[in-house]
């Protein structure tokens, strides 16, 4: 570990540099998704950071190292999420200049969520990667301090601290389970976790879509792509200071599906009454499609950022009810009669479903002239509900169908 | 005080005895809502107890009040809602016996989580009301203990002790906020705090649709009803014993808009990351809707609960983007020609606009035949900039309209 870029001393330097201006987050135990998951799962809830992220660690302690000629300069920033927020509102508090380079086209939220700090946000590039050379430019012409959102030892050390944390609030922890982007979060909690108990096992935690670690771990190209809820996971160019630590110190990256991500965020938010993002929530993801790594285990989690689009995330809400059956869509057929909808609705109120919405289907509908179809919204209490109410409404002789 | 039925003993003795069986929630201060209210606001996060209500407060202190011999019998409670929850879920973790009556049509969520913890649900009686005189019926025929969620000193003394920790946590608070149901919280509350603090100043929240507190205090008629997201709160019938604390130790009833609760449980999720059911987040609505009253004052308040359906919390976040014109619905009508659907979409793109949906609507248009109307879904950052985006089509020549 002597060679790392990043030391245990390293971390704890950045955790007296940072005390007090960051949430010292709370850990605590789920004792529902301990149940759920077969593991013992304690939660460190970093998106309660004023930012939401754990971003402000890395950020604050970069920062903070700055010389007081650099800081009169001014900080530029690469990022359209988590660490643009983190850049921007510690540079403000500290009465640093701050820049953000964000791609065109970043959604509206993460814009107006930086403005708010007062950092100059510049809307250049069509992707990070463009963004990220238009910074590095600009970064040269007006002699400005570029902090990387990953691809720096103090950046990670700062990450580091939240290990540290995790480790104070429960000294017995077996595994911990980290989200990867770019990798300086698991990197730092890594360094920090294993000086504290060299025995403890760190797994890391991707997307299918962006799987960037993964691969590189394993020596496969670096494939990545797609639509993702985790859009701050999603980095194809993972860090090289990251990936030197994650090979010596990491046990495995667990690479999971989107729609595990989806019920890790419908989790959090129904069990925990708590708001994760995508990347947020992918290391309890993890732990869902893993459970056999972990079982009876006591595993550490950082819910790592809490700031998700209030419309992606009534999407998943409502995606998360259809995936559990408790909304459901049913197309009747009926005799094209008076008393044939109310027919329907009563069986459907006697067997204990709510009708969210109804539509009647007359013209495109592919019963004969002489039936209609209706199209119900039905809400249920469980897939098992749904099952008996079908068998109810076909008991009592309607042509019924879930769609 | 000394008259009244609970007393600050009373209260601290329920401390005492649930201590350990109950989180000791956090309470925070929020920068973002103490600029937004323009108080200072500290929030008690009663939504973090394990059934996520204060409720279990109430219904431990009962629970652990009774006889050897009336916990063999078992007790009954009578509730829709989180009391249900509360008395089932610590009732069997002390091996008592539980029946939980539900007004029939409950919605499922309430009756899954209740049946969760192991308790006997009966789903009886068309309103609370029929189902409260099944209740009493069946605790009389079965020889069970009757738990009622606020008309019962024991109730109510186990609630006073989420106000003992908000006095300790911020032993200078100037006023407190509290929402009322049927009583029990705050008259709890203003017990332990007032007898913290004789000059702390308690303010109550009820929902427009159920002021039934405030209409007594004011000798009014109680006339209570309709459609409301704070369920929780929707009492008709506020307690004999509540009200006689509230008159002497309660400064002041709010009464709060449907809207203005939509936007508190909006904001809690937005800013603090946090899920409250609308009744939980009345408090934070009465500040938003009075803020005079608070101005720069520190102002302590439970989010009480946290139990919202997630069909309902993701409609009440996109009637929220709705309201604050981050989402909007633009009507544009164009000649009906190949190229009109490409201008306009692209019009908007380069406006900043994120389009959600797009309709074609050809048969029911109000236009010529010669020209087609084009509904819009659009995501905007607010509604300045959905202002400036409607400009800019205009300036191009569209015919657009918000609707």
């Amino acid at each position: 570990m002597a060679s790392l870029a990043v030391s245990p001393d390293d971390v704890r330097a950045a955790a007296q540099r940072i005390a007090g201006a960051i949430e010292h987050t709370p850990c605590v135990e789920s004792r529902t998704l301990s149940r759920l998951t077969g593991a013992r799962v304690f939660l460190k809830f970093e998106n309660l950071q004023f930012t939401a992220s754990f971003k402000e660690r890395g950020a604050l302690n970069k920062l903070l190292s700055l010389s007081a000629d650099e800081r009169r300069r001014g900080v530029i920033a690469m990022s359209a999420g988590n660490h643009a927020q983190a850049v921007a509102y510690h540079a403000a508090r500290l009465g640093i200049p701050a820049v953000i380079v964000m791609p065109k086209g970043s959604p509206n939220t993460k814009v107006k969520n930086t403005q708010v700090h007062g950092a100059e946000v510049v809307l250049e590039g069509d992707s990070l990667h463009e963004s990220g050379r238009h910074a590095a430019e600009r970064a040269k012409r007006d002699n400005l301090v570029f902090v990387h959102p990953y691809e720096d030892p103090l950046v990670i050390a700062g990450q580091g601290t939240a290990g540290l944390e995790l480790m104070a609030a429960v000294p017995d922890l077996e595994a911990l389970v980290v989200p990867i982007g770019g990798g300086g979060l698991i990197s730092g909690i890594a360094v920090a976790a294993k000086s504290i108990n060299p025995k403890i096992r760190i797994y890391g935690a991707e997307s299918k879509t962006y799987p960037s670690m993964y691969q590189r771990l394993n020596g496969l190209p670096v494939e990545c792509g797609g639509d993702t809820i985790a859009e701050g996971i999603a980095v194809k160019d993972a860090g090289d200071i990251a990936f030197s630590i994650v090979r010596e110190l990491v046990e495995e990256v667990l690479v999971v599906k989107e729609e595990t991500i989806e019920r890790a965020v419908v989790a959090l938010l129904e069990i925990e009454k708590t708001v994760a993002e995508g990347a947020g929530a992918a290391a309890l993801a993890a732990l869902l499609e893993y459970p056999e790594r972990f079982a009876g285990k006591r595993v550490g989690l950082p819910i790592s950022g809490g700031n998700i689009d209030s419309r992606v995330l009534a999407s998943v809400l409502m995606r998360g009810l259809v995936r559990d059956a408790r909304l459901v869509r049913l197309r009747v057929t009926v005799p094209d009669i008076s008393g044939s909808l109310a027919k329907v609705a009563a069986l459907i109120a006697q067997g204990g479903g709510n009708i969210v919405e109804v539509q009647h289907q007359r013209v495109f509908g592919t019963a004969s002239v002489k039936s209609t179809e209706i199209e119900f919204l039905i809400e249920t209490r469980d897939r098992d509900h749904t099952d008996r109410l079908l068998r109810s409404l076909q008991d009592n002789g309607i042509k019924v169908a879930a769609f």
